[in-house]
């Protein structure tokens, strides 16, 4: 697969996630009466499904990354080379910030905007951490089966709400949001902890998932994959991946 | 495959995908209270399970299309021919108006009605573009996939809340939706900007999908349905990672 | 599969569907503060997940009509004889009574009621004819395939928003509906003619069924089973049917 | 796969599973503005989704129970030694308790509380034991199938709602949230009967599924994860079919 092909999937896939997040909470809001559990429930939905969409459609270009956090781990556990890594976060960087831009032309709203919404404190630090963590040891543990997409999106529709965040978990959104004074937004001062705590995150996962997945670091989870099928292509995509 | 079996199941589809999106719209804004958020989540649910459920029902007869715009897109990659693309384009039409009748009928309301609900400007505009483009993406990278109905599906479930203009992305579906002074209706005069837009969007989606899934292996050449194809696809994603 | 077993199957599936329609209806209006569409999201969530599930654990032994429109359809074409079928159409009517009994017991409200919910009208017949058709027409296309649980169950989730009469789509149910004096109840002497409309719309997808599904009508869907396990199934259960 | 990291994984899929019930309840109440259902709602779609998350993760590790009452079944079916289900129970217990602590740290509430919420009753006792012999009849019959994890986090769904109780269905579970003065608590005084129904409603499912499911080879016999039964579940079937 092409670098060229595989970095516009990168950008393509970051920016109709983050237009996805951002819309979806404008339209929310203005719809939603003032009920912010309504809003956030919609916001969910459209995330959770928007996500698995993007993920089944790129992954099998680029691997529908959408996120430093998990571009990181995958650099250090030698999945991708640091050239690749690099750009895949500037793509997901450029992508995601393009789609604040797009929400907010959807919406006939300034495109250039910076947020005023204050999210800081131990506790959404610490909900980032969360957040994050699981996201990467999910996307570790499951992304050769079959349901990948969906169950990586569905955790972090859980965690939309579980967390004290709203669970950003991705430091490309983290930025994009900061771009944004609407629903979804975020202060740019309460960026860097945000960033800080979902990095830390990631490497916690890291380290667990190599508890957790011992033996087959590379080729997914624990056991034998769930079909034959699938078997012959996760050898394949891990033969892909050494090749890399 | 007979012709008339597939143009039937081409109006059967698109009258009960119309029927659900302008029937669940009625019953929803009828039931939330003047919550407009409420009833959006309410019509979301129950069309992105009955585009589901109408695809996994009638792809292997038709190729589920039950729109213009994906129809025009297969046409242009020689997926389909001429006239049958005409019979569609008009099975989908008549099927969506028809769609719109039975809706009123069942809400025992006047069965022609129509639309005075505005919806108009370059915000509405540029969502259009943005969700027919995301959809057509959609249906050409995952179409020979097992969980294309359901990915299809969920796009349209993000779309309606991320876009300015709950995504109809759908010609014939804007079409019948003139045709109904509901919660979902749009009035005549606004359609053609907005099937422009739609159009353009399928345009635009044709052309990125050449670079993004550039093998005719990945998106295949023929009409065939999903469930055929489905061994053939995943030797062909072998063949053509081998040859990376 | 012994009859006894598949009996039970019947009984216990319609009896847990019939208590998470009600059930889930008193829960809902409980909590919803006279907020009608939330209360019915709340409903429409329940019987979805429910419906989903009971097919899923229950389709093995019984094929999990639950049901006796399905029944009949099945009746009618052969695979099912007349004595399994009136037994089936027996442990349905318990099973779903039993439910609303069982829903009460839960929410210590009088085990026997009687509704006075009214919901009458050619709008609601012909709502139930739609929504029954569409059940019917769904469950003979797609029953073989791996996703035929939660499709099914995904229409009575569509049908509830876009129909009417908020599809009951099942005469047991319709019957035990007529037991609770609750959200979900509809008073008995509305019942015959949603049963009438049921049974109308299931001959009527019958019919459709044999022109859309022509070749293979005991084989499921038009073409060829998704994939080889499938496949093999497949042929099992046709091979189950025959020798019944 | 080593007992330590097996017991690791029943730890941290609990602490995750308590950390989302209680934590989502706690965002939900915040934000519903006094909604009840749509707390509910909100706190059902983070459950169901991290459910499902958590089994597709932890099920190839651990079995992914997560609840001493399915501990409890497996170690009378002797798919579990009693040591490894003494520390299994103690993984989960633990694991849920800490699980409400990280759902306090996270929203910056004191870490250790004690419900005031009042659950009791007979037919919040029956709710419980319909929740949870559901729930393990659901798990024993479904758990070698692909679709288990959403199957069995459907049901968890559905009984939020059909049950009067929000369907606890786990004594772990129940002894956490007795440590929360939250939506989702319960006073500790309550929590003994709970369990007592849960664990009668789980040997009521054993009883049942020996008649339901009685040959081994459909609800197997080792501890083994779901993935490498499928193919042998399969053949498993079709055998079964050939002796009937």
């Amino acid at each position: 697969m092409s670098l060229a092909r595989r970095v516009l999937a990168e950008t393509l896939g970051s920016l109709l996630l983050a237009a996805t997040v951002i819309g979806s909470g404008i339209m929310a809001e203005r719809m939603a009466a003032g009920n912010a559990a309504l809003a956030l429930l919609a916001n969910t939905g459209a995330t959770v499904a928007a996500l698995a969409v993007l993920i089944t459609l790129l992954a099998p270009i680029s691997g529908a990354h959408f996120n430093p956090a998990v571009t990181l781990v995958l650099a250090l556990r030698r999945q991708l080379g640091l050239k690749e890594a690099g750009l895949y976060v500037l793509a997901q960087v450029l992508g995601c910030c393009l789609g604040a831009v797009l929400a907010h032309a959807m919406f006939e709203l300034p495109l250039l905007q910076v947020s005023t919404h204050v999210r800081t404190g131990p506790g959404q630090w610490l909900a980032e951490f969360v957040a994050t963590a699981g996201l990467v040891l999910v996307i570790l543990g499951v992304r050769r089966s079959r349901d990948a997409a969906w169950t990586v999106a569905a955790w972090i529709g859980a965690a939309y709400w579980f967390t004290a965040s709203t669970s950003f978990a991705n430091p490309a959104i983290s930025l994009a949001r900061s771009l944004t004074d609407t629903f979804t937004g975020i202060q740019p001062r309460d960026v860097p902890s945000f960033v800080l705590a979902e990095v830390l995150g990631a490497l916690a996962a890291l380290l667990t998932a190599r508890f957790l997945f011992p033996t087959d670091a590379i080729h997914g989870i624990g056991r034998a994959p769930v079909a034959t099928e699938e078997r012959s292509a996760t050898v394949q995509l891990s033969a892909e991946m050494k090749r890399q």
